[in-house]
């Protein structure tokens, strides 16, 4: 373990992007520290992450992020924050800032909960936007505070959205074999990670000058592709074409009003990432985002095609 | 037009339930007035809503929830603020009540956005159980303020609940007619209530005494199914029985974790109404709920049956 890596605590590691966070921060041998609540040990399903995470010598701290005293303390031990909170505890987030700064403790840097689209350069609509607006809001406190920050922009899950090759049937563990839904036209750019290269980038992120104050893209080049190119590689790879049926922009704007919520949210998302291409609309500005595979060419990131190969 | 029906300001009118809202303020004879945001009138999908609305006889107001002023103006016109608000905007609605107290009007009954289950008696587990706590924080503030309020507990919507089979598969728009994906052993009660329905009640609870300051259950005996039930009734209208895959609860506690947002919440949300019983698994209590068919029993509700058979 090397003496310079920072130490990481974590609030929301039993998340979905949490888990890999902790995991990664442990394996590449930053001291981490694990923030949960008490419900959450006792819990059938986060016990069995949190022991997980002991076996990887992550420290678990008592709080919440309701209790700032929890994490004014939490924050004593360690170098940086990175915060996973689910979608509806972002702006708790507001805590962590305040607790940060009353710790009086020198925080390196704070990555609010991101891990998802750019939320300042976002061309998403309706409930999709309106969650985003929240992450913004985060954004604008941690600037006026002078927190040191990075954020964490790793686009899509792959498994989630290369998983099932974006479609909504959540029961769906591999990509379908017969029927795929398309939206749009289906050559609009996405951009898909995996879960344990978002947190390996994430981790080289931390403690490296060049991200601070910046937005954190991980644009990897052979992960930033079309619904129709993952469609097609996939079929390559099976033998078999699939039947596609295209949702065009106007339905799936209808289906959004139409469908209660969660659902509206699933659709304005895709809306916004395959049919208005929100991933890849625009150019990164150097004065304020940076590129992760570019700056870290080392890491060795799962590509789309060789995600998929392990579903054949 | 009866003189005595309040007028009502609906916040939120855009959204899956607040359409009906709206349709049902103005279509049972009160004088309504619809908050909108600039950014909506202009909007190819919620324009259309909007006309919609002003054909109806609908007041549109330029307003927006962030803006305590356009709030405060709005509220002058009315004697009823219902809030429809999505789920991200939840905690927003501080701002609605501030600025009832700031109006000096006398507001005789204010609707936080609730028209789901009882978010004081949730059994439910992790980011439903987040979700819900949000709506209670606003429960907490409504009373700590007197304002005068009903909380509107529609349980399922029968559009998206009932008109699936309660699948995730979110393009299902009828009852799927091959395979069924059933929750636990499928035999815990839900309540599933036609959206038109769910205005009718609220409509006649926001002028009656009996809702002031009270939880307002929309519970008909008709609509209080198993998915079991709900299954065999659709076999026996399309003749023909349905391949069924169970999934059982701790299968379903290992998915939500697993799951990104929004799945996870959809899943939680299943297990808590589907496995565990939030919507069944209690009794109301009479000095603090009050039950709509019962209250009033001249608003012909659609039956479970009766829904299903649009489909055959």
């Amino acid at each position: 373990m090397a003496m310079n890596l920072s130490k990481v605590l974590v609030i929301g590691g039993t998340g979905y992007i949490g888990k890999y966070i902790v995991q990664g921060s442990a394996k590449s041998g930053h001291q981490t520290f694990a923030l949960m609540r008490e419900a959450s040990l006792s819990d059938p399903v986060k016990g069995k992450i949190v022991q997980s995470f002991k076996d990887l010598g992550v420290t678990i701290l008592n709080g919440d992020l309701s209790d700032k005293e929890s994490l004014v303390k939490a924050i004593q031990h360690v170098d940086v924050v990175i915060s996973t909170v689910g979608n509806s505890q972002i702006l708790n987030q507001i805590n962590i800032i305040s607790a940060i700064k009353e710790s009086g403790k020198h925080i390196k840097r704070f990555l609010p909960s991101e891990f998802g689209n750019d939320v300042d350069r976002t061309v998403a609509i309706g409930p999709a936007k309106t969650e985003f607006e929240l992450k913004a809001e985060i954004r604008r406190v941690v600037e006026a505070e002078g927190v040191p920050y990075t954020y964490v922009i790793n686009n899509c899950f792959d498994g989630y959205f290369l998983a099932t090759l974006a479609q909504c049937e959540s029961r769906l563990t591999s990509p379908p074999r017969d029927k795929v839904t398309i939206y749009g036209d289906g050559n609009t750019k996405a951009i898909l990670n995996k879960e344990e290269d978002i947190a390996a980038y994430t981790m080289r992120a931390i403690d490296d000058p060049r991200t601070l104050n910046k937005t954190f893209f991980i644009n990897p080049p052979k992960n930033i592709v079309s619904q129709n190119e993952t469609v097609a590689l996939w079929e390559s790879k099976i033998g078999k074409t699939l039947e596609k049926t295209y949702v065009s922009e106007e339905e799936l704007l209808k289906k959004i009003p139409e469908s209660p919520h969660p659902l509206d949210l699933l659709f304005a998302l895709n809306h916004a990432i395959f049919v208005k291409g929100d991933q890849t609309c625009f150019t990164i500005d150097p004065s304020s985002g940076v590129e992760a595979s570019q700056l870290f060419p080392d890491v060795k990131y799962t590509s789309v095609d060789e995600y998929l190969s392990q579903f054949v």
